[in-house]
């Protein structure tokens, strides 16, 4: 059965991005440190086409991370290319003509768009109808597979207070953001539904990983 | 130089104590389980006169985090009794006649009250002139030895934004409590003047030390 797997790197003061977002800090000031753990690992890099990076504990956890995914769903700050109608030349994502996706993912927006098919087997689909309606479309597409909900805050909220996350790894970084996007605000509690599995910690970065127990609402 | 020092453990979901705070529930509904990793360690057993407990890399830092303080301060919440002013029959404190002090403890309170002298070394002051004048009175009191900040969320936000803390060290225990006080949270960013010191971690708890860089304000 799919499942909808939530991943994310919070800061310790539980922001998972700086304040102050902009085309140059799209991660927010201070947000780019949150990915340095991930960035260095072999499995982000080779995904990425880099070569070299990390073995251990923090690339097979990222590696695990995108097993098992056929589909991706993601919000418009995530996909980026600002607020508002797509216009003419409307922006193609932050990540080239071959994405590391190599699946469909789907972007939650208010602004209709036409589906653009990328390099490597990236489709990205813009949903208009809401959550559920992205997370039935996501799972018909995922095969059997499971879904992958990467965020921002704001969508990943969303899934979270409607009780629809089957599994959520949380890497949480030392870092003090001060500021910028919580992701557990306006949740209603739901995540005490979600009970810890495992927990990997290293001095960079602990990863803490649980999954519903309930059935979902 | 007096040092004032500030340890409190934490959710993962960013709460020092969890929802809905009573008698039964000092800690909130669940905030119990937040301490579960101190209550196990030798040196927190031996201060409540308990015998047993585990050694380790918790037991060592719990044992550093009373080390070398000459003073506490804390809040009125934290003290305990409820709110308002003190009444007849003034609650003294949740620890019984001899508390684990062992030195001058000041409290934070709306409400004016003689010091209570315990058994052990401890006497309990009550501050009514803010942050600031606990501070002076307890750096007073602890003769070079530093000051520890104790809690609640309240009074450690309050040092936080005032920019007088000197040393922070953050338990992370990978609970979700869904709700409760939040520690930064109205503290205008002002953590991030605090530099990673050190990290230890295991899957119970990671330990997170902070120290500032800047003058104080």
């Amino acid at each position: 059965m799919t499942r909808l797997r939530f991943g994310i790197t919070m800061s310790l003061d539980g922001y998972v991005a700086g304040p102050r977002q902009s085309v140059e800090h799209p991660l927010g000031e201070g947000g780019e440190e949150l990915h340095d753990w991930v960035v260095a690992t072999r499995s982000w890099r080779e995904i990425h086409g880099r070569e070299g990076g990390t073995t251990g504990q923090d690339d097979d956890i990222a590696a695990e991370s995108w097993r098992g995914v056929g589909a991706t769903i993601m919000g418009r700050h995530m996909f980026g290319g600002g607020d508002g109608p797509w216009g003419d030349d409307p922006w193609r994502g932050w990540w080239g003509e071959n994405p590391p996706f190599h699946h469909p993912v789907f972007v939650l927006t208010h602004h209709p768009r036409e589906p653009l098919e990328m390099e490597g087997g990236t489709t990205f689909h813009f949903v208009t109808d809401g959550i559920r309606a992205a997370l039935e479309r996501a799972t018909e597409a995922a095969g059997g597979r499971d879904v992958h909900l990467g965020g921002g805050a704001d969508v990943a909220r969303q899934y979270l207070k409607a009780g629809l996350v089957d599994e959520m790894e949380i890497h949480l970084v030392p870092v003090l953001l001060g500021g910028g996007a919580r992701l557990f605000e306006d949740t209603e509690g739901r995540q005490t539904e979600l009970e810890l599995e495992r927990v990997v910690a290293s001095p960079t970065v602990t990863h803490c990983k649980y999954r519903r127990t309930g059935s979902p609402s």
